[in-house]
């Protein structure tokens, strides 16, 4: 197999899901639409500051959506698009594969 | 779902997944054994260090393996264990994902 048949559109998805805490926040919010607060408790040991760049590239790549609400206080949910959920058995095959063959010391 | 929910399997085979090239390397060697240079010559943009270090650390987790034939000179190959074939389905799902929803600009 030659380096032609690395397929870009694979490669740029290996990238765009391999950033770290990527996988982790799309499988966050699988479950739903979440407050940033929501998303920062859920993620423990990830700083509020990387999530919100995560956030915000999660946006460009149109994976995740953010919705405003306008009350006082204002609401902002982010939650995945179709693009997003459609992510969902490339999760489910990691929580799979994990299960079966990574150890935990 | 709280973070106690986010399965610490998971995480980590995220973590191990999503270390740049691993997805790609391990794409690579789907198709069999291959010598080093093969591997390097098919992901043009890695380079020689970096991919030594990611076969050593894919080796640690057991992803894959090192054949070393006392020949003249000596021949070595790469390939995958049987925990690194089960990674298919990842794969499979990724490239999917990647052929539905990533544009190539």
């Amino acid at each position: 197999m030659s380096a032609q048949n690395i397929c870009p559109r694979f490669e740029k998805a290996t990238e765009l899901l391999g950033k770290r805490w990527v996988a982790l926040i799309v499988y966050d919010l699988m479950s739903g639409p979440r407050r940033f607060g929501e998303i920062d408790a859920d993620l423990a040991n990830l700083s509020g500051k990387m999530l919100a760049e995560r956030l915000k590239e999660l946006e460009t790549e149109g994976i995740v959506k953010r919705d405003v609400y306008p009350e006082t206080p204002v609401r902002i949910e982010y939650s995945l698009t179709e693009k997003g959920k459609a992510l969902e058995p490339i999760l489910g095959e990691i929580t799979k594969w994990s299960s079966e063959w990574i150890e935990l010391n």
